[in-house]
């Protein structure tokens, strides 16, 4: 039987090419318990895979047929029919097995295409790391889900009791009642980490339909709002979105290979910087980003006179003024604010303030708007795909914004799975025609990891941009005087 | 410059999709010099990769534009536009770095599309194998070069010599005359092996296009022979070709997954085999694969009742008599025999006597035909492709065939590159709509590989077919009481 699937999922199956994959991706870092190595926690994944039941969301295929009209649809195999030995893959590091290694291999797995004609998903478990950890790499189509509904995906298999162990594997479905019931696993929310921001741009597209759903009942009629938003910004007139955006070599058409990178910094050391600038930790992400993307741009003799323009995600809590957090959940009230990154200015001291302000008055604004208002800028976080759609491939003469910058909540505690602690959990998100990179960043209690995802004819190398943000955190410090 | 591309080319890259990608792949096995390691192998391809050169074929990338009225041409690159790390790369086996794990890692790497917006080529770097080998497999765009020339592309970049050093690596141009001129390099020359056969249907597409235009002038006029002769084929009716094939397991709709194998056996005992039951090697390899299908089918309840047929091609040396073999060349005059397999009986000795009846008859008709009919016939090496785009995507209710069982003819003699010697080459080869596998042979002077490229939705697992290719080697020796 046929499930229907909802237009905005469908839109990420039509809008695919082989240039434009359109999956998301995590790459998740685990420590092996104490005494224990790599190969152990290879050892129970061989085991987990030994199994033969998958998850219901893990056995959903698309398909359209003469009977559906065309349109899209999920039909849910049994588990005999999925060959999990496709989906889960093994992997390994060529010597020496560094970040570099791993960070080249997992660049190669997310520019593939996924196999269309099975469940949409794949998990790749890599081994070789010099450093004794054991890595697994997921990719997920957004038709099937968003960046944060495949984090609590993977959260939803972890546990935060470093000893328990026989755990399930995160495609394998939480076990029935028993005949004896296992005790309840307290399970540590996704919740939104204070002072933080954002959501993946992409998301939005979900979240805004679902809230589309509850406010209007009616999501075709998101598009006319869409399309009037983007009108807006592109003229340049009317309220917060109307900063024009300069043409950057990082909005032109893309290729089909990818390059991705990651790093990340302890959450302490943003938070003093934020206190000390009068800031919140997201302006501090966000003014990293400024003048990594001004480093790199003027290293290329390619830094646009105009301030580039950052598509930030933020949320809208119903029930107090907006915080810039958003966990993604179905329901929320998400906004977009378009932030000037005030790249022309050579003094980052100069730059955060002009963010720190930006995000202020967007924020202000934001809280003035019905939710009607706010929902047709919420559709704009679709507008990475949505713009495509839109306005044809190669994009409008003048982007809208330069680039997306988002945060997606990670876990707030340390959790495990069989006892191999999460070290890491480094989003991967989707470039598009118009939005050569993508900037995704994730934090827990004690640090924050800004994730890149470039299209690598675009962006050969990111390693200068991780260069700069190491740098920009250190002038930005020198900024305020710490 | 837009320089023109073949009409043929351009339908590898019009009729590619997701699940049909249309390259050629090779996977080449080298075993190190005496004294070093496959760290030292690697060593010496990293230090390739330091060079900026790159040969003419691999800087070419398929365009089309405007100007070109939408045509499919070649852009030649300057070396510095080529990305060498995005086509030349590093992989590594997952413990224990056996075959299973060298094939699962393959058989994924030729599952996925090459990035169309550069030079249609990847070259795969592999260590851990726990032998002490190390591989290299090559992916390369059929629009770029059939399977015989990439072949012949990686044999020229190697040398009889085991103690020749500072060779290039094949992405590299033969050294231009330097002030110091080298000494001439004597080459093995590609040589058909003799008693073996035939070449990868594909390549005929290329090969048959190339005679095309030396007897006719005329490439257009081989689509209307061809829609003859399959209509011929398909309604059962004339000469050689009427056989008719019954519907298998392996003549349905494919998906994008792909799944290889390979095994080696020595090439005296098939030659002895064959001296015994007067039949040629190529015979008793036909021999094999007619045991191994219907084993293959047998165990799961899927064997038709008539026998299946083989598309196997041969060539035609214009100074003789037809041998069954080919080498691929330009101008070489190349036929397609419909082998009936025989599957319907289940004596192995009744089979082979009448595989080698149904070749020689084959032969002998193809003999008397004129050149124009041959080319005709020939045009059917394009089939799996060509009758894609010429019945439709679900092919035609009983296929022309059911399997193309080919050889692309080896080097005769050991090969080294900076000492390691090329220890096997499988190649590997394209399944189609309504051809869910393709049986690619190779020999050289000792042994006689078996490459098996399926579907993976459809094959889920070969290692049965290799399991029947060796109890099908003793079978028949039994049979001819060796």
């Amino acid at each position: 039987m046929l499930l229907p699937m909802a237009p905005t999922d469908s839109l990420f199956l039509l809008g695919e090419s082989r240039e434009h994959p359109m999956h998301v991706g995590g790459l998740a870092l685990f420590t092996p318990p104490d005494g224990a190595f790599a190969a152990d926690v290879r050892e129970m994944f061989e085991t987990a895979l030994a199994g033969d039941r998958v998850a219901t969301l893990f056995r959903r295929r698309a398909r359209r047929s003469v009977t559906s009209l065309g349109q899209w649809g999920w039909d849910t195999l049994a588990d005999h029919q999925v060959d999990l030995g496709h989906h889960v893959r093994r992997d390994a590091l060529p010597r020496p097995g560094g970040m570099d290694e791993l960070m080249a291999l997992v660049s190669r797995l997310h520019g593939t295409l996924l196999d269309r004609s099975r469940p949409l998903w794949e998990m790749h478990l890599i081994e070789g790391l010099a450093d004794g950890r054991y890595a697994v790499y997921t990719k997920i189509h957004h038709a099937l889900a968003d960046g944060a509904s495949a984090m609590n995906l993977l959260a939803g298999s972890l546990s935060a009791d470093p000893h328990r162990r026989h755990m399930r594997a995160p495609w394998q479905p939480t076990p029935q009642l028993a005949a004896v019931p296992a005790p309840p696993e307290p399970m540590p929310p996704m919740a939104p980490a204070p002072g933080l921001g954002v959501t993946t741009a992409l998301d939005l597209a979900g979240t805004a339909v679902r809230a589309g759903r509850t406010v209007a009942g009616e999501v075709a009629g998101l598009v006319p709002a869409a399309i009037n938003t983007l009108d807006r910004a592109a003229r340049g007139t009317g309220g917060t979105l109307s900063l024009t955006a300069p043409h950057t070599l990082l909005n032109g058409p893309i290729g089909g290979a990818r390059q991705v990178a990651a790093r990340s910094f302890p959450l302490e050391r943003i938070r003093l910087l934020a206190k000390h600038a009068d800031a919140t930790v997201n302006d501090i992400v966000l003014a990293m980003s400024a003048g990594t993307l001004r480093g790199y741009l003027h290293a290329r003799n390619a830094l646009p006179a105009d301030p580039l323009i950052a598509m930030v995600p933020v949320s809208l809590r119903p029930t107090a003024q907006p915080e810039d957090t958003v966990s993604g959940g179905a329901g929320n009230r998400v906004g977009v604010l378009m932030c000037n990154l005030a790249t022309h200015l050579p003094d980052p001291g100069h730059r955060l303030e002009t963010i720190r302000d930006c995000m202020r008055e967007g924020k202000a604004a934001l809280r003035e708007m019905s939710p009607a208002q706010v929902l047709a800028m919420s559709a704009l976080g679709a507008a990475p795909l949505g713009m495509e759609m839109l306005l044809g491939r190669r994009g409008p003469l003048r982007p809208p914004f330069n680039v997306v910058i988002s945060n997606v909540a990670g876990p707030r505690t340390p959790l495990y799975w069989n006892g191999a602690r999460l070290d890491a959990l480094y989003p991967l998100s989707i470039p598009t025609t118009g939005q050569a990179l993508n900037i995704t960043c994730t934090s827990n209690d004690d640090q924050i990891v800004f994730g890149l995802t470039g299209c690598r004819r675009t962006l050969p190398d990111l390693n200068p941009m991780l260069g700069h943000l190491d740098t920009e955190l250190d002038t930005l410090e020198r900024a305020v005087g710490l």
